[in-house]
C-alpha cells in the first residue's frame, strides 16, 4: 500500500469530491462525504452519504458511486475502476468495493485522524481488507487540510 | 456465538427464505440466495440476490432486505432486528448489518462448506466482525441439508 502517487485525473476527481463533501455537509439530511468512481480516467460514478436522505443504512457515498458506475458499464464487474473518497472508506464499502474488482482507492481523511463512529471494528484496518493473490492500492491523506475539519467531530 | 438456538418466528422465516432461494436458483438472472429482517418477531425486509439482474455488485440478499426493512421503519437504525439468511453472510454483509445495529444473525450454509467465492478475504472470519463492547449473535448451519447443493459449487 501507498507505494504510489495519484494521477492528475485522480487528483482533480479528489478536488471535485472534496467540493461536493464541503457542500453536502450544509444541505439538509446529508453528511459531509463524497465518492466517485474513475475508469480510464473518467468518472463513471458519483455518491455522497444518502444514509438519512434515504433512510437506509447502505447508502454510504462509496455504496452510492458504486451503484451509479455499475449501472454506468451494464454490469457489476467493476474491474480497473478507481475508488475515489473524502474518508477512508469503512468495512462494508472496502468490502464492497473489493468484490466489484476494484484494485485501488484514494482517500482524503484516514481513520487515525477521525471520529471513531466511522468504523464498525476497531480490531480491523484497511490492511485486513486485501484478498490474498490480489493487488490492492490504498493511497490516503488526500487533502486532509480541508477534509479532517469535517470529520474530527466524535458525536454520534 | 452459536450460544442460543433459533426462536420460531426465526426459524420460520428461514424456512420461508429457502423456499425462495430453491426458486431464486431457477429464475433468469437471479443467484439463489435469500435473506430477511425481523423485528419482534415480525418480517419487515425481504431480500433475494440481485447483483446480476439489477447490474450492481452492492445488491446482496442481505442488502436488499437491509434496505427494504429501513425503508418499512423510516430511518436507518435497525437495533433490535434480526437477520436471516440462506448462507454465511459475506464481509460487506456483515459490516452493513453491525453499521446498522443488528447484533443477531441465523443463517443456513457455513463459510467452510461452500465456494470460497461467496466471501472475498481468506484472513476474516465471522468472528472479526464483532465490534468491540457491543454483543453479537451468530447461529449458522440452519436448514444446511437443503441448502448446501445450491453453494458447494466453485465455479465463477
Amino acid at each position: 500500500m501507498y507505494r504510489d502517487q495519484p494521477s492528475p485525473d485522480e487528483l482533480a476527481a479528489m478536488q471535485e469530491a472534496v467540493d461536493r463533501a464541503l457542500l453536502a455537509k450544509n444541505q439538509s439530511g446529508k453528511a459531509g462525504i463524497a465518492a466517485a468512481i474513475l475508469r480510464g480516467g473518467v468518472k463513471i460514478g458519483r455518491g455522497e452519504n444518502e444514509v438519512n436522505l434515504q433512510s437506509d443504512p447502505t447508502k454510504h457515498a462509496e455504496m452510492v458511486a458504486l451503484t451509479e458506475a455499475a449501472h454506468a458499464l451494464g454490469h457489476s464487474d467493476l474491474s480497473g475502476c478507481v475508488m475515489i473518497s473524502t474518508l477512508q472508506p469503512c468495512e462494508m464499502c472496502l468490502a464492497a468495493m473489493r468484490f466489484a474488482g476494484i484494485e485501488r482507492v484514494i482517500f482524503g481523511a484516514t481513520q487515525d485522524k477521525v471520529a471513531a463512529k466511522y468504523f464498525m471494528f476497531p480490531g480491523l484496518s484497511i490492511a485486513d481488507f486485501q484478498a490474498a493473490g490480489k493487488p490492492f492500492e490504498a493511497i490516503g491523506g488526500q487533502f486532509e487540510a480541508e477534509l479532517l475539519p469535517l470529520y474530527i467531530d466524535g458525536e454520534e
